[in-house]
């Protein structure tokens, strides 16, 4: 029951059982500008959002959510609670729900992979299932702020990044503006803390499955390899195609991706790593290390930053090209919010968290 | 298929799909007298075993063990193939195997709570559903060594000590026995890894909602209760109720116990240590480490030991003892293989885990 | 090189290397009133803050405190620069700092346990340390503000609490104030965290030595028993001599204290939970669970909250109290700035940290 | 003090205070054939084994060793009580100490990189240290039991090789031997535990800056590199120059590499797989998962297994390979027992850990 004086814009969140729900409730819990006005399940409907998240408990927003009362995902009631609706529910979910709302005057983001590839046949094939939405997968909007930071703004509906692929076009773009490397001869190697797998029990992650433990998976199948491959194959304006390979870390947060790429000059670390901070000078969620500096998980750990290492191996002509970012936050709820706040021109980094908890 | 020259004995393992299931195979594979002879699970029926467990593969028992065809549980079946089975399946679902294959000659040694509590009404309170087999419950033996040594050996049924008992038994006796504390004021801190939660799928096992975190569960209604003070009031030669509680470590293996007594007369952590040293100095696997040191629960990973560690607090006239266990090993399988060696006439240590992997 | 519109208090910190000095960095990366004027240490004055720690770059209090260079601790130098300190330097060398800085008319938060203590004798006993500063000692306001918040606004000098004992005092106030339990009979049993052994390079902190492993330390003698001790006596309002123990957990951040105490009469969960809520009504940063939850290490990493959970053993007459902090931000920095903000007459809770990292 | 009737031969070790060292303990404890006669330290000299490892005690082995007190490496005493000696201390100390056991009759198993490269300059330019063995190094044989089996049976000085060479040569020897991949593209990204740090005390290994947290280091400059390019180039019977890049895992144990390379012809992953299961037919220790299986390295936790899974990405025509060793057991001190027992005449397996602890 917000008072008259609640000047903050309502806005709804679809799925909240995940952990892409839970962490936007983190990041809402920050916002001066937001107030989350719908919180939906379809299984956990009718329930207080405090007795499925006992710690959104407290003063402020954080007792304000924990107060809400969990409904059934209407487009109607939706529509008029909120002004903008996240998405965070499964792949093909997305697109009815998403389309309902968009046609009821709310703004979406949707965190699913509904709306992120352009090209409607390669979804189907990738995914297996039909999109049923050709005309608002024509207009979303990529929401990586880095390139469609202007888009973002005007657009109706944002398809937020994958989290791998945030992490493996933040790293590569320079490189390829700057027309370093080849494009036939990139590998991408990406190592996701176990959040990545989301929170639906199944014995493959449990505890004692993936703890002190550590493998590979889904080798050359992966769904976000068309994804990255469409926006490097735009930054590099020629068809790429890449070899992506992910990895499970035996961590609730984090994605590390090592990208190795073959140059076509020779040229030392240190004149790549000023193409990376001038393509970057501007941009306050991507930082660019120091020569000699790796970046590691923990350092953005619930944060908004993309951390870039680059090192260039002479010896065998290689460039490599080390990237991180918090999978929830940046890699998922963190850059919905930011996709929100410039829809609803709000600034692009309020109520961000950028501070990371180390250790 | 054995060969005639295999002079090993067969053994059957009754449920194969949970953590000490898993941990009966680690433990024959390493025995040079038991051969794994059926493996059953009514789910996985039908598939080899090293389909379940990639790890079953290679030379030797692992091997072996990895070709078998897991079957129904079917006790004729189990009876012609074995000589003694481990029941790894949940409390209830152990009392009417027990009773088939018993009363087809195998001996059984039961992983599970269903023949550890010698008065029916204390079972059936604790664990909400009845006992069907009270005569086999009269003649069950309570499987720890270092008590039941003798009766262990002419038993027809073992019934495995539970992990946390075991602990908590072992840490308790030489001071009850020596009379050195009073019975009316002991506290049971326990805190369990992970594998003690099971292998069921569940949302609150997963890797992200353990890992990093910590919590008690179960508080005052934890069913191992009555089964240490069973034992307890045993060995005090006088009625026992305590307070046992228990906690959820974000680690694989291990159990720490921190056990609360008072004393009756002023005695030194010396003197104390004797009286332990005294009790244990027959026994193998039990380690009563030196006045100073303190147990650690890598200390025992993978293996059969118990660690105790002692410590008198004068200032408050408290007895303060620490054991650790493996909670698989010693806790569950590997107590387990030790039951069965001395149900078989075999050595009691004969293939038993004893050098702790470190770290 | 603040401009002259930046009206943020100055405030400084006196040890920067160890992990509260770092989450002090995170703390005040997020408060609107303060500003980090002075880092010192000896061993690395000199270097940029974001040489030690690389994460401290961004937009922002981030990137702004990244760029101070670390200094030499000279106490004319702090107080010209600061209306503040926040001393995080091991107990002994805190006396004479805190001292200094008192006297140039800087307000001090002293994080080491030098000023705890309100006897000196005690405090020479437990720390084997003599006590220079016995006129400060006197005066310092022990900085628990749901007991000394009165006093803690009028401050010179505030001794922030034990990380332990902030969970422990927390955990006993209500029971004690009400006289629910025997204060001759009680045992607190803490689990911390791996932050609390510090960022010093010992090899019983590498990790091979304490991941996937449980341990308890220093049984009996740890320095926090008469900080707890004198609380707790306080609030008992008669001399309380408790059994307190300690050990170390997998984990970077967060203690769990179990609290065993008797009670003095019969009385169900309900009502002591019944308790608990009355005494921490006016409490925003005490969370009392409902009947049938209990505290999670997680569910506060990160934040200044105090999660309490109570269950009464029926059966044998118990009390048993959970209590969670993280024992870096509530349990050492976070209530640092909670003291700062009180001595300099800003909100409470301005600034600090309530939404939990989780997962 | 060994009676008349123990026939185990006596061996030494070199430097005990490494995890190298303590995982050398465990495996001889399960060794039928050999004996623990010597432990040496310059630092500890003159304590009891089991006061530096207090799980070396019990029965057995594992007492035997706990009983035994450290001495200072002589070698000397070492040739007059052991018939083989490992050698577990940093490279560069292992040059002079390997010599002088070797003169006085003593085989040697050197765990460090003294002996591994053939060319003594190229060690001398990545150790950044002279050779003031060539004989020695001349004669040394490669410890890879898959590749030097019958010479390692012959040698008087085994050069036990690196962790990420055993997993990475193992990887790749197939395919190169049957000429499926180029060898001017191959990516090699290793991913190792903890305990490949070492179990020196610093900051950067300390259990909280090391857990929930992944990095990479040492891009491009990690010293097994030209130990890789050396087996590597002598297996594809060409030079050989790769990109060689490892990351720190927060678990104990276990190394997986991930190597990416291009076909030289279109195959499929079953064809490959063929390719791969000849090679290692007759070879236990390694071992080819079926296709659509991926190597975990909790699988092969504690012991000598290579794990091997291949994937052909048809879309892009690599061959991505992925290997998983236990990097203390295969990719150190279990190799190292296995070289011994050849050089010993000892079947090759004997004593050597096979079942993995799982989880």
């Amino acid at each position: 029951m917000p008072n008259m004086s609640d000047t903050r814009i309502p806005v709804g969140l679809v799925g909240v059982t995940g952990y892409t729900g839970i962490e936007l409730t983190r990041v809402l819990a920050g916002h001066p500008s937001l107030r989350l006005a719908r919180a939906t399940s379809r299984s956990e409907a009718g329930k207080k959002l405090s007795s499925l998240y006992p710690f959104l408990s407290g003063p402020g927003a954080l007792g304000e959510m924990g107060g809400l009362t969990v409904t059934q995902p209407d487009p109607d009631d939706i529509a008029g609670a909120c002004k903008l609706a996240f998405l965070a529910v499964p792949h093909k979910t997305a697109q009815e729900i998403a389309a309902a709302l968009v046609e009821r005057g709310v703004k979406v983001v949707d965190l699913s992979a509904d709306f992120r590839l352009r090209d409607k046949a390669t979804y189907e094939k990738w995914y297996a299932t039909p999109h049923t939405q050709p005309g608002l997968l024509a207009e979303a909007v990529y929401g990586l702020p880095e390139i469609y930071r202007e888009k973002m703004k005007k657009a109706r509906l944002i398809a937020n990044p994958g989290c791998y692929p945030t992490s493996a076009i933040l790293g590569l773009m320079p490189a390829l503006q700057a027309g370093l490397v080849h494009t036939d001869d990139i590998v991408v190697d990406s190592k996701s803390g176990t959040t990545g797998a989301g929170r639906k029990a199944a014995v493959g992650s449990l505890f004692c499955e993936v703890s002190d433990s550590f493998k590979a998976y889904n080798l050359t199948k992966h769904r976000h390899t068309p994804e990255i491959e469409q926006e490097v194959s735009l930054l590099a304006k020629t068809p790429v195609a890449l070899s992506f390979n992910t990895h499970l870390l035996p961590i609730n947060r984090g994605i590390l991706t090592t990208i190795y790429t073959r140059l076509k000059n020779p040229v030392d670390t240190e004149a790549v790593r000023e193409v990376y901070a001038a393509r970057y000078a501007g941009e306050d969620l991507v930082r660019v290390l120091p020569v000699g500096s790796l970046p590691e998980t923990r350092h953005v750990r619930g944060t908004m930053f993309c951390d870039i290492g680059v090192v260039v191996d002479e010896r065998i002509g290689r460039l490599i090209i080390i990237s991180v970012i918090d999978n929830l936050c940046r890699g998922a709820s963190g850059q919905a919010v930011l996709g929100a706040n410039l829809m609803l021109g709000l600034p692009e980094k309020q109520g961000l968290p950028l501070a990371p908890l180390v250790p």
